[in-house]
C-alpha cells in the first residue's frame, strides 16, 4: 500500500545522465543502477548431464570457507615442492605470476625479477649475462600456479628459494609461497642490484632459518584465525597487512626467542618483520591458494578459482574448466605514486595477489579496510561500495571471513562467470605497481577492475561444454 | 528553492511516540532527536573578567591534542611518582581509582583490590588481617589522579608496583600507570588470592625488569604515534586494544631480545604480552593522562579534564575548577556477562579507565572499533552512533586521532559541561564490569553513560565563578 500513496516519479534506468538532467529541472526521479549484460549472455542453470550449477557453485563456496590454512613449515623451493624442475632440457625452472608468458612476451618487472633470480641463483653475474642466459631456451619458464604456489608481483620463484608452506587442514592440500621483501626496490617489483640480492641471500640465510626453527618449536600457525582476526583490525590481507605482520609477530616471536641461540639474530629477524607491514601478504595468499584448491574441477561449476596477472597478460581459471587459462591482455591501475613517479612510469597489472580476491579479501574485503584508501586511493566510501558491488557477482558469503562494518556480513566470495556476464560488474582488485622497466622497482598502489575479457573467454568456454 | 519545492510535513520535536503514530497513519513526517536542557540551563559565553569561554575552550582542545606521549622509562611507584607516600601519620599510600573515598565507603571490588595490594606488599598475610588494616587508619587512600596517575578499575597502586612512565613532550607533563595483568581474577577487578599475588610478584621481578631494560635499550615508544595506528586497526584503546597490544610488542621486541640474557626470559615476557590483548590500556590511558595535564586550569575552561569513578562515585574535574571534583553516584553498566555471572552480581561503574574517553578514545572512538560490540554488546550502528552523538558535547574534534569509517575525521575530544547541560547528551563510555564483592573479580563488559549529576554540579560550580 505504501507504493500506491506515493507520488508518481519517472525511473531512469542505467545512463546516469539521465537522471541527473531530471533532477536539475528539479523532477524528483529515481536511478537505477544497471548496465547491459556483457555480449552473448545466456542464460546456463544446468549442465546437459543435469548438473544443478547453482550447487556446483554453492559446493565450491562451502568448501573455500571450510578451509583451514595452517602455516605448517618452511622449506627450500626446489626440494619441498613438487615437481619443482624444468621438464625438458633447461638447467633451471624458474616460476612467475599469472598465466604462461615466454621471456619474448614478458614484461620489465618480470624480466627484472629473472635477472635478479639468475643472479641469486649464481648462474648470472651480470644483468646481461643472465637476461641472455633467459632468452637462451635454457631456463624454463611456468606460472608459480602450477605448482600450487603464489608469488606477489612478478612472482618469481627460483629453486633457492626458502617457501612458507601452508597446508589445508580440512582437505590436505598444500600451497606455497615465497617471504616477502619490503616493498620499494625489492626483486618482486624487478628490481635486481645488489643490495636486492643480499637481501634474498640474508632472508635465506638468517630470516628462513629462524622461522622455521620457530615453527618447530612454537608449532603451526593458524592462518584461518589470524586472517579472520586482521580483517576486524582493518586489513582486506592484500595492500594492508599491518594487522597480520603483527598478529604474525606476536605469535611468532616467543617461539622464535627460544629457538635462536643468537639473540642479535632473534632481535634482526623480528626488526625485519616488525620493518615490513606487507610481510603478512605472502602468507594470506598461500592461504588463500590453499583454501581455493579444493574447489577446482567441480563439474558443472562456474565459480573462479584463479585470478592472476603476469604483467603481460590477466588471466583466470574456472572450476569446471580446470587448468585452462582464459586471458586477457592487463589493464593499467589507477593508483597513488611513489615521490618522483608517474602513470606513465607504471606497467599494468601484475602479481598473483588477486588470490586474495579470488577467496573474498583484498579488493572484495575493502569495507574493512577504510584505512586502506591512504595507500591505494579513494575514499572509505568507494571502499564500502566497493565491497557491496562485489556481492553482485559473487557465489555466497563467506563464514570464516567477516566485515564488522558490515554487521559482521560474510565477504563475498566464489566469483561466478555467469554473474559477471550478466551484470557487466568486474572484479574489483587493489595492488602494487611496479615500474615497466626491469630494474626499477615499486612505483605506487592502486585500484583496478578484472578485464572483461577473461571473463566472455570463460563463458564461451563454459558454454561450449553445456 | 529546494525547500519551497517541497510538499508540507509536519515537524516533530522531542518524543518520538508522537511521530510513530504520525507514520503508521500514512502521514510523511520529520523526527527531530531533541532533548530539554539539563534543569538550570543558562548561556554562558564570558568570564565576569572577560574571558570567551568558546576561546579558553578551543586552547584546551589544541593542548590536548598537540600532546606527544612517549613512554620514557619504568620504575617503582613508590620511587618514581613525586609524593607517593602518606602525608599523615599512616604507614602507607594507597592509590584508588576516581573521585576520593576512604575504605568505609569503598565498593567490594576495591576493597579487594586494597586487600590485595596489601598482602603483595607483605604488610598483611591473610584478607582479614589486610581489612583490618586497612580500616585501621594505618593506611592513607587518595586518588590515582592526584599523583598524575592513572589506574583501570579498583585502580590500585601501592608502593612496590613498578609503573609506566608516559611524558608529554610537548609539555613535561609526566603520567604513570601500572602494567596490566590481563583480564579474569586479577586484582584490579577486585581478586586477591594466591594467583593474583603470584602473577604481581612475577610482574615487579621478571616483567617489569625486562620491560625496563628493553626501553633503555631500545629507546622511548612514541605513545601518540602508536594510538592514532591502533585507531586505523580497530581499537577504540580502551576496551579494545588488541592492535595496540599488538604494535607495543612489535615495537619492544627486538629490543627486549637484545636487552634480555635468559631466552626462556624473553620469551615468557612475549608470551605474557601476547596473551594478554589488553596489555596496552594501561598505556593508553597513561598517554591520555598526559595530553590532558596541560588542560587542567586554564582560567574560563569548561572542558572536562578529568573523567573517573571509584565503582562507589563517579567524578570530573573541570578546567577552570582545577583540583574540584564533582560527584554523583557511580551507575550499572549495561554489558555482556560472562558464564555464571549476571547483572546482579556487577559493581557499579568503576576505574580510572574513562580517562580513555576524556581524551577522545574508548567510548568517543567507538566508531572505528565496530568489533568491539563482541566484547561490549549493542551493534556496528551503536558504535557508530555512539561517537557521532558525542561531537554534540564536544568542544572539538583530534587532531592526531582519526576514524576512517568517518571519512578520517578527527575523534570528539574535550566534554564541554556547558554542551552536556544544554543538550542533555552524556558522555558514553565502554568498561569492564568487576563482582560486587571483593575476591572475585571480572564478570563482564559494557557499556554506561556517565551520571547527569557530575555535570549539574559542575555546572553550578562553574556558574559561581561567573
Amino acid at each position: 500500500m505504501d507504493l500506491f500513496r506515493q507520488p508518481l516519479r519517472p525511473v531512469n534506468v542505467g545512463l546516469e545522465s539521465f537522471y541527473d538532467s531530471m533532477v536539475s529541472q528539479g523532477v524528483e526521479a529515481v536511478a537505477v543502477d544497471w548496465r547491459p549484460p556483457l555480449d552473448d549472455y545466456v542464460e546456463l542453470n544446468h549442465t546437459t548431464d543435469g548438473i544443478d550449477i547453482d550447487e556446483a557453485n554453492a559446493e565450491a563456496v562451502r568448501r573455500i570457507c571450510n578451509g583451514r590454512p595452517v602455516l605448517v613449515g618452511m622449506g627450500i623451493a626446489g626440494e619441498v615442492i613438487p615437481g619443482f624442475y624444468p621438464s625438458g632440457p633447461a638447467r633451471i625452472l624458474i616460476t612467475h605470476s599469472g598465466p604462461p608468458i615466454g621471456w619474448e612476451r614478458m614484461c620489465g618487472p618480470t624480466r627484472g625479477a629473472v635477472i635478479g633470480a639468475l643472479i641469486y641463483e649464481g648462474l648470472a653475474e651480470t644483468p646481461d649475462d643472465a637476461a641472455g642466459l633467459a632468452a637462451s631456451g635454457e631456463v624454463e619458464f611456468a606460472p608459480c600456479h602450477h605448482y600450487g604456489a603464489v608469488g606477489p608481483m612478478a612472482g618469481i620463484i627460483s629453486p633457492s628459494m626458502p617457501v612458507f608452506i601452508v597446508r589445508n587442514d580440512a582437505t590436505g592440500h598444500v600451497a606455497y609461497a615465497t617471504q616477502n621483501e619490503g616493498l620499494g626496490r625489492v626483486l618482486r617489483y624487478g628490481a635486481f642490484g645488489p643490495e636486492v640480492i643480499r637481501r634474498l641471500k640474508w632472508m635465506e640465510q638468517t630470516l628462513y632459518p629462524a622461522l622455521r626453527a620457530a615453527l618447530d618449536v612454537g608449532g603451526p600457525v593458524d592462518l584461518r584465525s589470524m586472517i579472520a582476526q586482521a580483517l576486524h583490525m582493518g586489513d582486506e590481507c592484500h595492500n594492508r597487512n599491518k594487522a597480520g605482520t603483527s598478529l604474525f609477530l606476536r605469535a611468532i616471536a616467543p617461539a622464535l626467542v627460544e629457538a635462536t641461540r643468537k639473540r642479535d639474530t632473534a632481535a634482526a629477524v623480528l626488526r625485519f618483520i616488525d620493518g615490513n607491514d606487507h610481510f603478512f601478504l605472502n602468507l594470506s595468499m598461500a592461504a588463500m591458494k590453499a583454501m581455493l584448491l579444493p574447489a577446482e574441477k567441480i563439474p558443472g561449476c562456474t565459480v573462479v578459482t584463479v585470478m592472476a596477472r603476469n604483467g603481460t597478460d590477466w588471466g583466470i581459471r574456472v572450476s569446471a574448466t580446470g587448468d585452462r587459462w582464459y586471458t586477457a591482455p592487463a589493464p593499467y591501475v589507477q593508483g597513488l605514486w611513489l615521490p618522483g613517479y608517474a602513470a606513465s612510469d607504471a606497467n599494468p597489472d601484475i602479481g598473483d595477489s588477486a588470490i586474495t580476491e579470488t577467496g573474498g579479501l583484498g579488493g572484495f574485503a575493502l569495507a574493512g579496510a577504510p584505512a586502506i584508501v591512504k595507500f591505494v586511493g579513494g575514499t572509505p566510501v568507494d571502499a564500502l561500495n566497493a565491497t557491496l558491488e562485489m556481492y553482485e557477482i559473487t557465489a555466497g558469503e563467506h563464514t570464516a571471513f567477516s566485515i564488522p562494518a558490515l554487521d559482521f556480513r560474510g565477504t563475498p566470495v566464489g566469483v561466478d562467470v555467469r554473474k559477471v556476464i550478466r551484470t557487466g560488474i568486474l572484479p574489483r582488485l587493489n595492488t602494487g605497481i611496479a615500474h615497466r622497466d626491469p630494474g626499477v622497482g615499486m612505483v605506487g598502489a592502486g585500484l583496478v577492475q578484472a578485464p572483461a575479457g577473461c571473463f566472455q573467454a570463460a563463458f564461451e568456454g563454459l558454454k561450449a561444454l553445456w
